[in-house]
């Protein structure tokens, strides 16, 4: 079992990282623009990007704290994955701590979702900071993968 | 053991990308602009940042394959861990594949080195399709541990 592990810090408040993480709204700002669902626990949130996409099945969700989505759709590698958010406060940041774990091997593909992730969380920063994220389709392209 | 493990590509040859990986100067392009030491094998590459550095022992260089190193000196966490790079074209690309192996835990510096190590890479791209890459102290802020 092998994780994909980021951390980055929001200059913001845990609960406005939070609203980023567990609103549709938020969620849209800095993934993917074509996100829907229900982001209560329990509930499906469908992420879609232009070759594909990801079901999450919000599984925890704690405000200000912590975030978990189980992946019940998507590549094939995906399923069965789990997303952690940890927030903390440290200084002026908001610190999130964020693990993508459960991958059975470490193959390429693994290598690749590691990267966008960081970008991603780069766009979450961004987003909450200044209001304006880079959600796909205007996603930072970072190789002949996207 | 946990790795860290990335992959971009850059829009170049595997020749260009190489030499951003073997060369001092090409390294201070994109990582630290202090950099100093020998990049042949066998041979210590010194990297210095505001915080501290690190160095490098160059244990493999494969001229457009493949470069590893062993980190000889710096935060306790890095000293033993393996870097490597391996390089492979696909389509009117160079896929760089990363990995930052050995960690013995999973400690939240390593979510940090993670994220940044996906920042530097970017600056690698940035530097070998542009000509100009972000290298500390001019490298992207990403929390309050820069």
């Amino acid at each position: 079992m092998v994780d994909i592990l980021h951390r980055v810090g929001v200059l913001s408040s845990p609960d406005e990282v939070y609203t980023a993480l567990t609103t549709v709204e938020g969620l849209a700002g800095w993934w993917t623009e074509d996100t829907q669902g229900d982001s209560a626990v329990g509930g499906i949130l469908q992420f879609r990007f232009l070759p594909g996409g990801f079901d999450m099945t919000v599984v925890e969700s704690v405000p200000a704290k912590r975030v978990v989505w189980e992946v019940s759709d998507g590549p094939e590698e995906w399923v069965g994955t789990t997303v952690t958010w940890d927030l903390k406060q440290e200084d002026d940041y908001t610190i999130v701590l964020f693990a993508h774990e459960g991958w059975r091997e470490p193959v390429e593909f693994m290598n690749h979702c590691s990267t966008k992730w960081a970008l991603f969380l780069m766009s979450l920063k961004a987003l909450v900071e200044t209001g304006k994220g880079a959600p796909s389709p205007d996603d930072v392209q970072i190789s002949n993968w996207h």
